[in-house]
Order: C-alpha cells, then sequence, then structure tokens
C-alpha cells in the first residue's frame, strides 16, 4: 500500500483543492467516531482519506473503470453514474493506491448508497462523509450530536434525509439507499 | 364474474360503511379517468370498485391468502401485511369475484405499492384512489388538477408525496414504489 503521504499526494493532485479538505474532515471525524465505538482507527482513518479518490473522474471515466473490471452495469447506473464514484474509488483504491482490506475497501464503494446491514466501519464513513465540518446544511448539527450519541439513529436520520433530498432534487433513489433504510426500521422494533 | 349487485353487497358487508364509501369515490373517479385518458370505462368500474376488497383482513388472514396461492412472502412482507391488501385483493377478486382479466386484476394487486411501467388502468387505480372525493390531505386539491392534465406527472407527485409520508412515519418503503417513481424519472429526462 502507498504511504500515507503519497495518497495525500494523489488526492491533492486529483480531487481539487476543496474536496481534498473534505477529505481530510471526513479522515478526522472517522478517527473520532472509531475512537468512540471502537472500530479500528487506522482502517478508518485511510478509509476516510481515500472515500472520495473517484469522486472528480468524469462519467465516462467512471464507467470505463468500472466496466474494465467485468461489471455489468445496468442503464440506471450509466445514467446516473456519480453513484458509481464508489465504486470506482474502491477499483481505484485497491488496484492503484494498494489496499487490500475488504471492510476499507467496502466501506469506500458504500459511502455514498450505504447497504443493507452494514459494518461497523461502512456506517462510520458514512456518517463521517455526512457531517465532517465543512458540511453545511439545514439539520447538520442535530446529526453532528446524534452520531456521537447513537451511530444507527444517526444513519437511519442521514438515509432519511438524503431520501427526501434526491425526491425534492427529482433524483434517482439507489435501492442500496432503501435498503439500507428499510433494514434499520425492521431492526428497531 | 358476480353481478355489480351482488359485489356491492360483498363490499358493504365485509368493508365497513367508510371503507365502501371511498370505494365509490375511487370507481367514480376512475371512470372519470378512464373517460379522459381513453382506458375502457368498464374496466375501470369494476377495478376502482373492488380495489379494496381485501382491506379489512387481519394481517394473518391477508398472510394466509397469499401463502395459500403458493406466493412466497418475505420476512419483510410478512411483517408489514398491509403492503399485502392489493396481493391478496387481487386473490379474492378472481377466486371468489370470479374476475378474469389481468389489467383489472394487476390494477388491484399494484394499487397501493406501484410498481415499474404500469398499464394506463394501473396508473388510473392508483391515481383515483389517491384523489377520490373522501380524501383530504394537504395537497391533495394540486393532485387532483393534475391528475386530469398529465396522468404521469401525477403518479410522479404521488410516489413522491407517498415516500415522504412513509420516512415521517418511520414505515418501511416498499421496492416497488421506489421502482415506480425510479422508472417515471428516467422517462423523464
Amino acid at each position: 500500500m502507498w504511504s500515507y503521504d503519497k495518497i495525500t499526494d494523489y488526492l491533492m493532485e486529483n480531487l481539487g483543492e476543496k474536496r481534498f479538505k473534505h477529505s481530510l474532515g471526513v479522515m478526522d471525524t472517522a478517527v473520532e467516531l472509531a475512537q468512540k465505538y471502537g472500530e479500528n482507527v487506522e482502517k478508518a482513518k485511510i478509509a476516510g482519506l481515500v472515500h472520495d479518490c473517484a469522486k472528480k473522474l468524469s462519467g465516462e471515466n467512471i464507467i470505463e473503470i468500472c466496466t474494465k473490471e467485468g461489471i455489468t452495469l445496468e442503464d440506471e447506473e450509466k445514467k446516473y453514474s456519480y453513484l458509481l464514484h464508489g465504486l470506482a474509488g474502491r477499483i481505484l483504491a485497491q488496484k492503484v493506491i494498494g489496499i487490500c482490506d475488504e471492510d476499507v475497501l467496502n466501506s469506500i464503494e458504500f459511502h455514498t448508497t450505504g447497504r443493507e446491514n452494514m459494518s461497523l466501519l461502512e456506517k462510520i464513513i458514512y456518517i463521517a462523509d455526512y457531517i465532517e465540518p465543512t458540511r453545511d446544511f439545514e439539520g447538520v448539527d442535530k446529526l453532528r450530536k446524534a452520531a456521537y450519541e447513537n451511530l444507527d439513529k444517526a444513519l437511519l436520520m442521514s438515509f432519511d434525509n438524503t431520501i427526501k433530498f434526491i425526491i425534492d432534487k427529482g433524483g434517482f433513489l439507489h435501492h442500496n439507499t432503501i435498503e439500507a433504510r428499510n433494514y434499520l426500521i425492521s431492526r428497531k422494533g
């Protein structure tokens, strides 16, 4: 695996300043949440830092990276390729940066959509991406508070918030997000 | 198939006054929409009248009716059995009332959840159920107006409204509703 310095150089070059700062914010928040909830801090640090490594690629590039890996994409996924930057990020993280840990790779892949029955690390990266210090939207402070009290509660709030946001902008709802939310609802009671 | 009078007697006995009135409202609205959009009026009338025939059955009864037909239900479906009253209604409509028309039966089955690529009759019954005269919720007048201007637009508004409503009450989001909505979104542009 690349050194931490080589990874930050790569991200600075490929993400632009704003998105790089966001990545550092996710890394720091993920480390804090890992300490709070007893996750491996080093995994949280790397996953948080790297999660958006494919964010600035074009839709064509993202589709190319995924199909080169033999992944069959549905038409909807090709049309809404921004939903694939997690999957493309996983591939880059593994093939280019040299990350082997399956849980870290899954956390990168599912950081935008979530999925049913997420691991602790996946939850931490999803939430850290949502609440890191540069995030600013209505309700973010409530969500930050919840993230340090009850991770699943914060996760459900995030999914609900995301689904409503996507509805209001007329976007495509990914089935992983719906299944992730329903899973939490059904576990609640 | 039973006569219209026999169907209304059955529904009066099995649905209670309020739900029976709702069924008549859906019937009338479905007939109007069928006339407006060139659907078979008789099919719309029967589907509208019968759509809720299983609505007052208990969860156990609904599950029993479905499993007796050899339908495999997922745990989630058993838990949220109110989402199955359309499917149980389809079975009753066919086995008890004697309705054979596949499009009418589908309209009954999918009147609560919707589904991807709905037929004109399915759309009409879904919307008629949403806007019939006894319905009273914020935004219903806007939806009524839209239903007579652009059926797909009204349908998308209904799905979006339903998804937000379910999120606010912490309910289970059915994948058919999400797929129905995404289908309309992807056809829009």
